[in-house]
């Protein structure tokens, strides 16, 4: 297959509303992040080199620097998702006839399953890294830009949420009690952080758009 | 400029991130509500002709009617806000030298923000349609698929937040009370009820989650 990344908007779009089960919710929710981090990157343009705006310049191309590196990552993480999923299928078609071929099928299994919530669990904090740069820039940015800003967030929320029921989809299928224990702590923790940032940033925009 | 949704994902990203303030948070908002209602269709899709679910294959038939119907209007809408922008960005270009241009150039000034409001207010529309199918769709659909409902929900909640934001932006430049008013009431009504809705999902989802 390939790569998602290159196909065109539509054409992915469409592929997701498709009858098959990837690319699904993990590969839209790191598109969602990756639409949040773009536009910090643009939040950040538009506000740099603008009069008006030079006491948070240096701040805004130390922000940039992060979310230009944040997109390229979750833009890789849309196929790394659906090829995730795809391992997965595939180890529950391996031959299961002898002990040691089952011994080997649940292994594969259970390394697909790893790899199936490694990857929703890096585009959650990914996202989360988004959101901390949206909350940063509050009130120092283009004020012409201030929605898009609003909408960085929103989606940046997206992401680490549709990550996060992607982890918890998956993770009842790993045996391995130290990391799901582990991973559903820090889903918890990262859902709060992410909670109190959406919450803050909303408010701020609001607030920003009525005074206008 | 080429139609935005033929551009690859990776380089629709790029774009949004660029300095140009178009493609912005506007068409951003019209592709997470398109990935909502795409979610949507893949949903149905895993659920018609399922095992277990012949109750729900008429319901689930119905909604993917409009949930097709709406991915490809979301995703015209990408376009169709980026042009927007391009329009009001234009109409500032007019020359008012004479009395006669400037009345011309602050009648096309009033038609672009109109449009601009517009163009976001059929996307909030549309993906208050998609949280709407999700809500009805809840407890109905393959199970494997809960977590794409629930990314679903939260992306078309993106959708419409987002685009209300950018109507909210864009209306204090509109002169004509009689509009602004009625859609700065009817804004305040698709949030209220999108938040009904996203609230009810997202319990719904993580309820069906944490007991799988």
């Amino acid at each position: 297959m390939s790569a998602l990344k290159n196909k065109t908007v539509e054409g992915f779009v469409a592929e997701l509303a498709s009858s098959s089960p990837a690319p699904g919710g993990g590969s839209a929710a790191a598109l969602s992040g990756a639409l949040g981090a773009a536009l910090v990157s643009m939040v950040c343009r538009l506000t740099i080199g603008k009069k008006g705006y030079e006491t948070f310049e240096k701040e805004a191309e130390a922000i940039l620097v992060q979310s230009d590196l944040l997109w390229a990552e979750l833009v890789s993480a849309i196929d790394r998702d659906a090829e995730a999923f795809d391992r997965v299928m595939d180890a529950f078609r391996l031959p299961k006839g002898s002990d040691e071929e089952k011994t080997r099928r649940s292994a594969a299994i259970q390394a697909a399953f790893r790899e199936a919530c490694e990857s929703p669990r890096n585009t959650a904090l990914k996202s989360l890294e988004v959101l901390r740069l949206c909350s940063l820039l509050l009130g120092k940015v283009n004020e012409n830009a201030i929605s898009d800003l609003g909408v960085a967030a929103a989606s940046a929320h997206t992401g680490l949420l549709g990550a996060l029921m992607n982890v918890a989809i998956n993770l009842p299928s790993i045996k391995d009690v130290t990391y799901t224990s582990s991973a559903a702590e820090e889903s918890a923790r990262w859902r709060a952080e992410g909670e109190g940032l959406i919450d803050l940033v909303s408010r701020g925009v609001e607030s920003l758009l009525s005074g206008k």
